[in-house]
């Protein structure tokens, strides 16, 4: 299959528009790699990326696409928006896979300070995303 | 005048791995904006542009653009670099003049710690350069 970044793009615009959550999950590789704005290490696999995509969705208000730069199957997506008070500016740097589906996500931002405001919103509902997991996890070796 | 982002970036690109102060200066219009990683509020002028721009290439090491992407006078250069121990990702946003200067750069960056690191060392210069500009104005106002 080849790359197609137009498909993508206008499904990827209707995702986000429509917090669709399946839609989003569909456009994900199964290995895909996500950096975060807060951290350097990044998150893998769809499941965790799926979900915290889902969070920030959630967690931005007023999430608007601007900018947009395709070179092949490398895109940058610049996004504004705002947690709280705070007015933020963001860009997506996305890779897709021959299927045209997110293989890699780095999520820049800036300020700062809106960097650690979505931080506080969103690392305690990983935390308990990563502890439910590992709890269902310890339940199935345990009926192993 | 027409955009011409190739010359444009062919010169940027032998500024950064030059540190070429003058040429860097040469390519910043003289009401240049700049968004800052830490902070929401531009900075603007060419003066302060070009001291914090040349803070920022002092400052972090190992400076590589990676991807780079255009559309029209509209520029995204990916970077990768050092402050001290962390590793950092970047992407400069450029919207060039008429003239294929500088009309406004924002510059995001991930982690948050690279960010804090950078600011760490940068705000006290720039507050030394903003100080001294205050007094160079107070003794040619007490001149006057």
């Amino acid at each position: 299959m080849t790359v197609d970044a137009d498909a993508f793009l206008t499904d990827w615009h209707r995702i986000v528009a429509e917090k669709d959550r399946d839609g989003l999950r569909a456009r994900l590789a199964e290995h895909v790699s996500l950096g975060a704005p807060p951290y350097w290490t990044k998150l893998e696999g769809r499941d965790v990326v799926h979900h915290l995509l889902g969070l920030i969705l959630d967690t931005i208000e007023g999430f608007t696409y601007h900018r947009e730069w395709r070179e092949g199957a490398e895109l940058a997506l610049e996004f504004r928006g705002r947690v709280g008070e705070l007015e933020l500016q963001g860009i997506d740097l996305i890779t897709l896979d021959e299927r045209s589906r997110v293989a890699n996500l780095d999520v820049l931002m800036r300020p700062a300070a809106a960097i650690a405001a979505l931080r506080e919103v969103i690392a305690p509902k990983m935390m308990a995303f990563f502890a439910a997991r590992e709890k269902a996890d310890g339940g199935r070796a345990g009926g192993t």
